[in-house]
């Protein structure tokens, strides 16, 4: 990826689908959503949580029952621009943000079914020794 | 559905995806996972719900902002046949076993996608005034 | 445990907390809500699977690091007779309902602090090896 | 509190409990833990909205059922500084880090029962309207 540090890339409010090049559709579920008739916060977690690891374990050959847990998670952030509820389907994608020697930042855009608008963006920072996923399947996203 | 009992379908370690006449695909989660790599038993029952009130929503015209609480679960199962894990994509089938003069029983299958052997088959038994859903919908399920 | 088949308890909805001898209590979290502001069912589930297995550790010498998953969940179950919700206090009672040469059967109620009624009566049934668990730690709840 | 903006605490994580004036004790669940035998990242989320909305229920006068949402949470972080495991007891500490004319941003601390050293650190960002919940109130966090 030319880009990883995002530089050139509108405000995270603004952001598209076509800024993250890994995507996955999530079908939400009835205990998804709070009192609120929203989706619970922590559950932008779990979305970004499962893409992220579905592309390690799918492009970089991550493999979750042989690998000791040497990739530790530093950080988890999130900014919310809108809400979504159960029941919908929701547009998750993944970009890398940052690709230091031993971390990398991951930024996940969360969209709903059919609207442009970006309802949530947020990632995490995990510290991890180069060797375990090649630098190649990292620079695809 | 002239079925609603089901007294001509297989057990239910063979129940199959055309017992279920109504049908959504889940992705799963990395959360949905427990310490032994396998789908945590309460997360059948999130699906369960999920699809439940997808229907209800969708066919009968429910409404979870503007309709009291009038409809109470009174009790939930789930048999066990196999195991799923993350990351994968399930299809769950929805059919409605009894339909009574105040109760109504449902009753899902829960399959990984290209598997035929169903993984688990469960659902609930939930009160209610019959003037909340008609019956109409219910039984195209 | 005397009676482990419990036939002279009375039903479920009239179980009180001194029909189970292992006890925990699990304070309420913001997520265990629904959409209707009471407890979202599966996560009476949760605290099953989380009271007994609390139990296997501290009392069978269960490891969930070195044991393999030999112990299936072949079912589960629940009876709900009230409502709870965050935020809340909940009292859970773990006792065996029947011990079979290759399966045990568990049953849970859950009870809110300060109120005698339960509120749901569920649990599993799990196919097992004896030897993993000795009947003596398990004829103690 | 005199010291809502944190300027006089030692980093994060070095944060002690005493930091915290109101503290609550979590016992954590079978389905907290992730396929690596820890706290799955967003249940640190769950327990953060949890001891936040259990402060301003309690302290604050705020009613789930009545009140509009028009306190949306912007922006939600956790640093992690060491790892929680089921089964154990959690202590959650709260404090206001800034109190602005009309957002708020909370901070809590995770702890482990027995041990000094605090496991992770975070919070969100809160846009309100100043009257729902008392300057008072806030400050005596």
């Amino acid at each position: 990826m030319g880009d990883t540090l995002g530089l050139d890339l509108p405000s995270k409010k603004q952001r598209l689908r076509k800024d993250y090049a890994y995507r996955l559709d999530y079908r939400t579920r009835w205990a998804d959503n709070d009192m609120f008739h929203h989706l619970n916060n922590p559950i932008y977690g779990v979305l970004i949580d499962s893409i992220i690891n579905d592309f390690l374990i799918k492009e970089c050959g991550y493999n979750m029952h042989s690998y000791p847990r040497t990739a530790l998670v530093a950080s988890t952030y999130c900014d919310y621009f809108g809400s979504v509820a159960y029941p919908s389907m929701l547009d998750v994608g993944l970009r890398v943000v940052k690709l230091g020697n031993n971390s990398v930042t991951y930024e996940c855009g969360i969209f709903e079914e059919d609207q442009e608008q970006v309802k949530a963006v947020g990632g995490f920072t995990q510290i991890y020794h180069r060797t375990e996923c090649g630098v190649d399947a990292h620079e695809r996203v």
